[in-house]
C-alpha cells in the first residue's frame, strides 16, 4: 500500500513537470510550481527527486518510453508497405497536434533549446532519446529505399532526422502563432516531401521493383 | 560625446543579450550575466532597460533588423532567377552554420520556445519577425510559381513557414548533437525538396514556361 502511494506521487510529479516544463521552460518551471500541479508537497518531491534536474532526466525518460508506446502501436505501424508506415508516421504526428500547446509540444525539444550549454547531463537524455525516436524511423527508410530500388544522394538517417527537425521547428511556429494550424502545415510538406522522394511523379501508380 | 558613449552601452547590452540568451535561455540569462558579458554595470543596465523583458524586446527587434540586413545583401539575391534565389536562400543558410551555437542559432526561436506562454509580448514580437523573415521569401515562392506554371495545392505562405520550422529545428538538433552537422543536412534536404517541388524531374533541364 506505501509503495503503491509512492509510486502514485512519483509519477505524479513526472506528469506535473512533463506539463509545467513544456509550458514555460526548464528553468522558468519552480519545484513549486510542479509540486502545485501535482498537488504534493516539497517533502514528496525531495523524497522522490534529488532537484529539479533529476525530475527533468525521469521527465525525459518517461516521455520517451511512452512516446515509443504511442508510436509503436499506432494503427499506421500494421500496413505492410515500409512507405505508407513512413507516411502514415507523418500524418498520425498531423492527427495528434491536439489540445493546447504543452500537451502535444515536445518535452526534449524544449529542455535542449535553453539547457543545451548549461545542463550536459540533461542535452544528453534529449539527444538520446530523439536519435532512439529517429531510429525508429530508420527502418522504415531503409526498406523503402530498398522496395522501390531508390537511388538515394542521401542517407536514411539523415531523412530521420529532417522529420524531427520540421517536427521540433513546426512546434516552435505553432507556439509563436499559438495555433497548431502552421504546424500541420509544415507536416504536410513533409509529408508531399516523403511522397515525391519515393515516387517522383506523384500521379502515377507507384512501381514496385 | 555622452550620446556616443549612451548609444554604445546599450548596443553593447543588446549584443550581450543576443549571446547570452542564445546561449542559456531567456530565463536563465539574468541581468547579471548580460552586463557581465557587455561588461557594464547594472545602472548602466537599468539606464537603457526596464528590466530582461524589455532588453529582449530590443534584442529580438536589433536581431531581425540585423538579419534583414544580411539576407537582402547576400549574393544570392542578385540571382535572376527567383527559385535560384529560393535554393540560394537555403544554400547561404548552410553557408551560414559557422562558429559557436550561441552564434547562429535563433534568437527568437530560442525565446519563443520557453516564454510563449508567460511572456506575451515576447511571443507577439518573435511572431511578428519570424513572419516577416518568412514574408521575404514568399515574394520569390509566388515568382516562382508563376514562372515555372506549377498547379502547387500548397501555398506560397505554407512553403516560406515550412523552410523557416526546418531551419528552427535544424538549430534544436544541432543543439542536441552539439554539431551543425545535423542542421546542414536538414536543410540539404530543404533544398532537395524545393528543387523537386518546381521541378519534379531534378535530372531534367529545367523547363522555363
Amino acid at each position: 500500500m506505501r509503495m503503491q502511494i509512492a509510486h502514485d506521487s512519483r509519477t505524479k510529479l513526472i506528469d506535473a513537470a512533463l506539463y509545467v516544463i513544456r509550458a514555460k521552460g526548464f528553468t522558468a518551471a519552480r519545484v513549486e510550481d510542479i509540486c502545485e500541479a501535482a498537488e504534493l508537497t516539497k517533502g514528496s518531491f525531495f523524497h522522490h527527486f534529488a532537484g529539479k534536474e533529476d525530475l527533468a532526466l525521469a521527465a525525459a525518460e518517461h516521455f520517451s518510453a511512452y512516446a515509443d508506446q504511442v508510436f509503436s502501436t499506432a494503427p499506421y505501424q500494421f500496413l505492410s508497405d515500409p512507405l505508407d508506415r513512413l507516411l502514415g508516421y507523418v500524418e498520425f504526428r498531423i492527427s495528434i497536434l491536439k489540445g493546447d500547446l504543452p500537451e502535444y509540444t515536445c518535452l526534449l525539444g524544449t529542455m535542449v533549446q535553453e539547457t543545451y550549454d548549461t545542463h550536459p547531463a540533461i542535452r544528453k537524455v534529449c539527444d538520446r532519446c530523439i536519435a532512439a525516436h529517429a531510429a525508429t524511423l530508420v527502418r522504415d527508410i531503409d526498406a523503402a529505399i530498398e522496395k522501390y530500388g531508390i537511388a538515394a544522394d542521401w542517407t536514411a538517417a539523415s531523412l530521420a532526422y529532417h522529420t524531427q527537425a520540421v517536427i521540433q521547428g513546426a512546434f516552435i511556429l505553432a507556439k509563436a502563432q499559438q495555433s497548431s494550424q502552421v504546424a500541420a502545415a509544415c507536416l504536410d510538406h513533409l509529408r508531399r516531401y516523403i511522397q515525391i522522394l519515393f515516387d517522383p511523379q506523384p500521379n502515377s501508380k507507384r512501381q514496385e521493383v
